[in-house]
């Protein structure tokens, strides 16, 4: 059994079931919906109770829930063909250099990270057009210039 | 002359007269720093009176200022090398399913605007390290789904 | 199931029936035949009646019907190898930079939607060999610049 | 010289001049502005006496001139990370298939010339914003299906 | 059913026949034997005359036969691995920039047409190791440089 | 220097000249044009008399007559984005695997030589279009599979 | 069935009855052991009558026994994953260069054949560790540069 | 001025001094060896007070003393061609799967930090060969699930 | 039976008994934990009793055990879309040229072996967040540079 | 001054004198020919001694002489478009699998060196076309498969 399998599955299921993306989320609970779905879509993992809740909906095996459990081998086709998702990945593209500069200026020498990030969005109701406010906030990790002095590194450098 | 022969004398004259970005944002004004940066780094055009202000602080010849008034060829090399835009990139990667999942359930069939789009971030504190905070709301542009009737589109099919 | 699956079933009962797109389309109606088309190759969705309609024509079971109805992963894999699509494709690739600098000059900065136009095409007869007549028309949406005061974005910046 | 540096050059002295497209391409004349823009950005080729009223124009040396009346080596780079000409390879990408399948039930095996077509552009007024409105009209070229009788062909075969 | 299904199974057939191509060509009849090998292996499409003699030739059921009418998604893996086809290949990479040049100076703007083209080879002995002799015909198509009065064009420029 | 410069030069002077490839060729002679093309382009090289002219001609220094009697490091970018080329590749693309099904049927396990190989082509006038004639024949080299008796191969075995 | 099918057939068969590739080899005779696991691995084609004999050996069907007789698509993924094959990848990349320069200086202008090459590794033992010797010779083909005088080509020319 | 030209210029002094990189890292000191290396190619920065070291050694001007301390776009081109680098790009090729395994096996979902690690390398003699140790040490960074509370995610989930 | 089916069946039993890797690593036995999930995910081989070990754990037929005692074909998609597994490619991307620097400068012309070389990983409690550290050695084999006397070469040539 | 601009300025020379490549390597001497091209071209090194006598002959400064007593970045682009070096290539995508198999069961798991390798080629006379002989020999380096006793590895295992 293959993770793009088990995705295949609980997608047949949520159609055939009729269900929103909402419902499940809300049957499985405990996580923020986009860590949920992107469980079920194959790029996170559940805690175990989740995985079993979500058993308990999808009528899954004990291997697909044990699945759900593990950590998936993470990531997607890239470039994204989706118009949807392919903007977000212009957004990147097109605005990286600058979003760098600026995250340096402030912060030095590091990285926002993907890791230890939280990611929401909501409906901006808008006369012109509704709009898709996103708010994320990733923890900033310096990069670490260590010490001359061997294997032990010294992390007390200031960086300037 | 070639925009990123611009944007490499831009930076010479930034680091020979030690600047930071906020002073030189400061200085030309009028748009949120990403995107004064991201004119002065070739993925954006400014005003004409930014340009000029531009043109007043770095001592550029009147065609430099016209170049930084055009809209200019952008975008930059993809998969991203370096780890802060990686990081950006990634997310995309390995989240895109369930954002599109999550938006389309919300909104219908259609995409988040990277054209329409604004974007801030801020620093938070944060005991265990501080955060990167960014916000952007982007309009929802619906997937039009015109009619049979011809050359001229009905727009008025509601979406089910 | 994948799209990919209903794509395959649906020629494969198309091409025992010997029904023509033009039939298909008909038979669906309420969108334009592109679009009707597009839907059943796994690019576009159709409405909930048109979806209905789709699975009395080809005798569908509701699962799959329900995925008509959803939002597929658009994109099929680039550059085209077949002569059909490629010549399209070269088309951007070599007037591409003509049509930006004219409708830049023309609209200012910002895009020609994708996702808010119409397409048609007809033939038209010509004594040297027909001519397929290709219109379409798409929103202009100007790039938005906004401003310096924080998360709030003004969209009342003048472009110049 | 590389045609990459006439282009160059000649986008200096439109910056410099502060000509428009539209007033460089009235002054060439003869041709679609999207054929003179694209024969000054490199990708089509002008006739001798618009290359010389161009070389008047822009004040160019007789190769200058001469390559002007080149055919070029035509072709960018893809897929092309501007915004602006992406949603045209978008399109592309989306709607390839079923332009395929609808072009050709109309016209049977072959494909719409990339060579032998005209395109032209206008802008139209939308209160929802306006729109740019593309017509083209490309030449039907049928696949040949050649006899068996050797070298030279017979093309009198009727496509079934 | 894949069209790349269908050529599987006519070659599994083939291989228990023990037929030569030149004996299913003669079977099928009106076509080149390259087009009609090209038409077995998914790259071109026969006429419903042949498609029924391929038919009866391989057994095959009405969608088998229906698909061998239809026009393929046409196209091959590049760069190509198998060293015969990679030879042509090469000389298109290696000579693509003399042709060009010669037929250009010999006939104006244009192309040799892919589409409109007959090819033959043929076995020519030679004491020092027989030779492939290919002859090959295209039509040629002139770039159409259509004019500057609006959605009509006029195809009367005389290429200069 | 690199072999690109010295093309550059050649194409420089050649069009300050008003020079044709056909009086190029003819000044230089010896060879087929398209070789002669080939060489100055960088892809062939010239024998040393051939070089000589082409100094005398171009006005050469020793080390560029000397260039055009190296073999130059042969290949151009692939996918050609240029039509006139991308056309000889989609014919490949295309009919390679017929071209291959038929080559081995007719002469067995091996490849049609691309170094060993002529190519000629001529203007065929047609009433319904001009058409581009190219003839060419290359050395049919069979794989070579050989004995079992250690490093001094038996060539000997007869394929079947 | 596919080249791929047959040839993990084969392995199966062989892992189950614990042959060596020696032993294979061996019982099939003819070539070299290089190009009868070349042919096994879907890379190069039996003789008839060794095709019957790994019939025998292996139980094969007589599809299956035509299928090891027919010239395969050859070629296998590049650059290569396997550290073994990658390391002779690597010894092209690093060494082409010279190995070109210093062919050419002693042969002219052409190539060695991969097609008529014959190749054989035998174990040298080695009290720094046992070394792999491989000895391959390749029939040297030199770039035939074809007259002026039309369509039929003299071989006369002698290289300078 | 690029990076790139500051590190042909640094090594271009290196090479005209006959310095060693132990040298060079010894005068400016601070950091472990493989940090300041990393600096002068390019893809790390100095602070100041190092900066300014590097320029008193070199001989820099202002402002590229300013570009050693500014961080750098990191990242080279992959895959490495250089056999040195090559080796550690083939062991995360081959053994990158198994690293995945066991570090998530033994700490649960998350990733050990590209950016807050450090490394040693040593040479430890062998009488088959000395060898290169490597020690590193990077921090472990959980994957942070947060709450379905809205945009202030908790961080006290419990992985399990 | 293809080496990626016997790692799925692996994996679905592994998650069916809940076992950890590190009891699977245990009952199997006699190489480092990364070696056996290396051979167990189908990048390593386990010796003969090594496999009959793993064949009674997991209950496999003897053509399986075969297969976990054959070298695999070795090597995964590359750039890693896993972010934890991109954290290793990252580092060999922004280091591998300071490493390579260091390295030629200990140990001369060169390189550390990808082949033979060990690996281990462990916890390292910290305050700060824990760390994963790893130790690796591999042997350095220096460039071989031969001599100019035939094809028996002297390998007494001083590196200098 | 990079590596590429020596080459080049070399070859200017060598074209320049009209020396051979067989007149440089006896002038530098102690390498085999192909050691020494290759170090010329960019790919190896020379001693300081042989270095010292390219300076004298090539008339270099010191850095030159310098540079190439370094260990350069080495490798070229592939896929090789060079015909000459393609067929090195060929011979490795179409015969890896076959030699990988012969090579592993007679010397088990591990790889033949490309770092500890020597080549040697001749000419070989043949009355049907002269051959290029081939002799090289490389150090089998068996993969190492160590303990699980900690980070000192045993290298006392015995494959089997």
């Amino acid at each position: 059994m293959k993770r793009a399998d088990l995705t295949e599955k609980l997608l047949d299921i949520k159609r055939e079931k009729g269900w929103t993306w909402k419902h499940i989320c809300k049957e499985i609970g405990g996580f923020a919906d986009t860590m949920i779905v992107g469980a079920l879509l194959g790029q996170m993992k559940l805690t175990k109770p989740q995985a079993e809740k979500a058993g308990d909906l999808f009528g899954l095996s004990r291997p697909e829930i044990a699945m759900l459990n593990e950590v998936p081998y993470r990531g997607t086709p890239m470039p994204p063909t989706d118009p949807l998702i392919y903007r977000f990945y212009e957004m990147v593209m097109v605005n990286g250099p600058a979003w760098k500069a600026l995250i340096e200026e402030e912060f030095g020498d590091g990285i926002m990270s993907a890791i230890d990030f939280d990611f929401a969005f909501e409906r901006v109701a808008n006369p012109k057009g509704d709009r898709v406010k996103i708010t994320m906030s990733g923890k900033f990790l310096p990069y670490k210039y260590y010490g001359a002095t061997g294997n032990v590194p010294e992390y007390g450098f200031k960086e300037e």
